[in-house]
């Protein structure tokens, strides 16, 4: 398989680690106990002090800016639940590729992202912090269950490794249902990552394990590995049979997608993933030469947080949807 | 009145006269009288000769091919009547400036076009081939009814006289319907060229006298010329007021019919002319910069004939959607 396949079809990789502290009550049993905090904070303060130096970046949900926070949610860096809780806070590296959260579903969430196809560095890397973690905290860990965690199915490697993929021939054509249902069997959710439908915005989807009892990390990059080659030939194939089978329409529907994020003046953020979308299925299939790199990460900073970061701009739909279209020009000239 | 909100609203200037030869019977009595058609050619033949040299081109509706008569109705040089006549025939000058139809209503149709807003020049251009033509078949005149025309309401001077406009504001305002029935009581007709609803496809109105009857040249010259320049003042002032109401949104309207005409692989006639029109309103009201007299050609000659026309090809629907698109394409590169 060549590479360029994967990057057609791969945008990112993320592994992320679910970790507890001995004797120390699960997040949601903590309330106004604002020295285990001070705990959590301090341990994760020192592992990154020792791992990334002053390369990394620290947020209180509790002191940062709605608008801010929301940016990091859509880079996912930090989930909707560590968003909006109390005692939340997150350690974040200057690449944005560690992220630590504390005090989401559990103490420490460590989460590695690397952009392309690539489950044993995201996985390498998150291995690392939380080896230095364990110097400074008492990880909670059991020979029997593995790592203990607030939510049983995570027991065990308390692993998630997920593969951000896009699939568009598949999703268009609806055979994207029944891969999800087949996979399902073999232990492997398929989900949007934008939107919670079946079909996803963008035709983005999120590949990843289900539960992690039982199975070794090792067990696990395995099947998603797996899956994920799988589907890279699958929607190859639907491509090609999407372009055999449109053919001019095709062309024409991803054509006009470009002509209008190059010339609309205000749009919204589902127009945008959607002609997005199209256009990045354009350079896949020939029809377009533009940067793929590119293409995903104005994805994601046409978000309406990532906007108003940008754009230093407290602002309404109206006004994001104006600012997202004059961002979209200045990033394809 | 500056030159500029003439060119931004009228397109070009018709002029034309009906004319018979005394003692023959009207076309639509002709039936296998071919020595009086030969009649008719010889004469007219002999006037453009004197005229034009030989500046001019000679069809016959028997001998002509379909697309090409077709080509030559969508630059409204000759009418769909003419198009489908047995003895029908046409004289055209090389710049078609001066188009004779023979056997149309009457046995001679004088039509000069000109581009922009000029009644003198067009009425000039036209009297001098009926002034050459009298010298050559014995028309029929009346001392007290005039010109005599197959059809009563030509009778008199025969002579229409019609400005084509771009009046896309007051068409989008729905105002055009209250115009077009102030108009109706002052003699003057309003209808779309393309298609025969109220609202002109593509915003595009012929304006012109409605009977020439007990009316002199330079009477009919001037009640049209003051429809046309009050239809002028009450678009601008309709296309400030569509600027002021519909800001951005007007715009981004605007620029995305321009990428669909950039990008489209292919589009229909009246996509086509949509987007075209919209485009067109943008260079008036300064979103775009583009020639504005390469966009109204653009109109005629991605018609369906013209098409076919040009690329010396038979297309069916779904071909000239496609040839349309890459021929919009090179004319806006």
């Amino acid at each position: 398989m060549d590479k360029n396949k994967y990057a057609n079809t791969v945008i990112s990789t993320r592994v992320r680690l679910a970790r507890n502290i001995n004797n120390l009550p699960f997040p949601r049993r903590l309330q106004g106990q604002e020295e285990i905090y001070s705990v959590l904070l301090k341990g994760v303060k020192e592992s990154c002090d020792a791992l990334y130096k002053n390369q990394y970046r620290f947020y209180q949900m509790d002191k940062i800016d709605d608008a801010d926070s929301l940016s990091l949610v859509e880079r996912h860096l930090i989930s909707k639940n560590l968003q909006n809780s109390q005692y939340g806070a997150a350690f974040i590296t200057e690449g944005e590729d560690i992220s630590i959260m504390v005090n989401e579903e559990d103490h420490l969430r460590i989460q590695s992202i690397v952009k392309g196809f690539n489950l044993e560095t995201a996985f390498n890397k998150a291995a690392e912090i939380d080896k230095e973690l364990k110097n400074h905290l008492d990880i909670a860990y059991d020979e029997k269950l593995g790592y203990l965690t607030a939510c049983p199915t995570n027991l065990g490697s308390a692993m998630r490794a997920s593969v951000m993929m896009f699939l568009p021939a598949l999703s268009m054509t609806n055979m994207i249902e029944t891969v999800i249902l087949r996979y399902q069997d073999e232990g492997i959710t398929i989900r949007g990552i934008y939107g919670e439908g079946s079909k996803a915005e963008g035709y983005i989807y999120q590949i990843s394990n289900q539960a992690a009892i039982s199975l070794s990390e090792k067990e696990i990059l395995k099947r998603v590995g797996n899956a994920v080659e799988n589907l890279i030939n699958a929607e190859e194939i639907a491509r090609n049979n999407l372009k055999a089978a449109r053919g001019i329409d095709l062309q024409n529907d991803i054509m006009i997608s470009y002509g209008i994020l190059k010339y609309c003046c205000k749009i919204s953020s589902q127009e945008m993933m959607q002609d997005l979308a199209l256009v990045k299925l354009g350079v896949n299939l020939g029809y377009l030469k533009l940067d793929m790199n590119k293409l995903n990460d104005m994805l994601v900073l046409s978000q309406p947080g990532m906007l108003c970061y940008i754009s230093k701009q407290k602002l309404d739909a109206r006004g994001r949807d104006i600012e997202r279209a004059k961002f979209i020009k200045n990033y394809l000239e």
